[in-house]
């Protein structure tokens, strides 16, 4: 369902491997995109430990201030792995081995020749109430409690998960990008681009500078969900560039 | 100056294009990894956009509950680059042109023939009571106000900035990683490993599921500032491993 409400999101990333250093995330940014891309607007992102007071204060207080919450991590079968009851204390409800969960993993494991263990087992621990999240992956799924999607770390499994949690979504109008690359430092194009900026106010404006085998590159990224809006603005930032010998 | 005192940190991403997916973060990783190797714990991560309340409000949360705060991006020459003012009015103090600020770009700029025009000034705007922090890369600096760093958002030139502020700060012990690459799936060790956890709560012990190949992989990863304990514990785990036939 798409509509003219801007709908709001936030990412939690669960893992003390993330604070560590020792793995780097691909979650926020495949997360980020994805939401771009079919009309929600990404707000915040937060990363925490395996701490469940922290987990659960973040889950609180996202949950609260975003029409929608993806944490990522922290739902496999070990004893680090503490979202599922961490999400079901900051919702005051159970966690449970639920027969769902263990409906969806029993055939895959019958044919992949995996022992549904009692390790496994804990990845089947749903809160009370929650949805599942089908996971096309590792089988184990991810759930839906209320505004808050809790999806899987390793990333071809997050990806499946989101891709699942996608048709439950309601989604607001898409913003478009359009960008304009520049060999030039940004210092050179700022007074122009911040007059631009003030002449559009309803185009998103941003400016992202690089260094590339020794000079200078900006990429000026124009955003608006009006198609027609953006492209007036691009034209004609073009045509000031142009004229002032800057493109 | 390295103690047994715990020093915690959080990092502050600032920037609408990491939000949308357009940039993928690559400083989170690299703070936290140089703040492991040095003996600071990071405890949480934020993303927000170029929005000034949103900034004020998580300088303000984040520099109240860790030692230290480490912001990135948003200090550039366009209009869109507003940490400066925002943390100027997190701490409420004013935001000026810093002539020292000035004297740092100016030798650069006139070497490599850029012009100081206005908008490159914009990066010379330092909250009043701060310390500069050296950029080795492109000359504008960042800069220290009581516990909250703010550094650049081009990795390269953050990179010389966190170098750069390095010795400013206080360290507690390092915490050493050790790891065990299993060609085993997590469900099939997660017993034995909650059970060496809770025989050793004093070292913190993860495990990080993969695929590759089409065949399981999970390192198992034990850490600890006490490197005598550590040892022991990991000798202990390959031990059983190796006696369960799981290594």
């Amino acid at each position: 369902m798409s509509g003219t409400e801007i709908i709001t999101a936030a990412v939690l990333v669960i893992g003390d491997e993330i604070l560590s250093g020792r793995t780097k995330d691909q979650n926020i940014g495949t997360i980020a995109e994805h939401l771009t891309s079919i009309g929600i607007a990404l707000k915040e992102v937060r990363v925490v430990g395996d701490d469940a007071p922290e987990i659960i204060a973040a889950v609180n207080a996202l949950r609260a201030r975003y029409a929608y919450v993806f944490t990522t991590g922290g739902i496999g079968p070990t004893h680090d792995d503490i979202t599922a009851d961490s999400v079901g204390a900051a919702f005051g409800v159970t966690v449970d081995i639920d027969p769902r969960a263990v409906a969806m993993m029993e055939p895959v494991y019958a044919a992949r020749g995996i022992t549904l263990n009692a390790a496994r087992l804990r990845m089947a621990r749903i809160p009370a109430g929650a949805e599942l999240i089908t996971n096309t992956v590792s089988a184990p799924p991810g759930f839906k409690i209320d505004n808050v999607f809790v999806l899987a770390g390793v990333p071809d499994i997050m990806k499946s998960m989101l891709l699942a949690a996608t048709e439950r979504l309601r989604t607001g109008p898409k913003v478009n990008a359009v960008s304009i690359v520049l060999h030039r430092a940004e210092g050179d194009i700022a007074e122009l681009f911040a007059a631009h900026q003030a002449a559009y106010p309803d185009v998103t404006m941003g400016s992202y500078p690089s260094f590339a085998g020794g000079s200078y590159l900006t990429e000026l990224v124009l955003r608006s969900s009006d198609s027609i809006r953006l492209e007036e603005a691009r034209a004609g930032l073009v045509r000031q560039l142009t004229e002032q010998r800057l493109l």
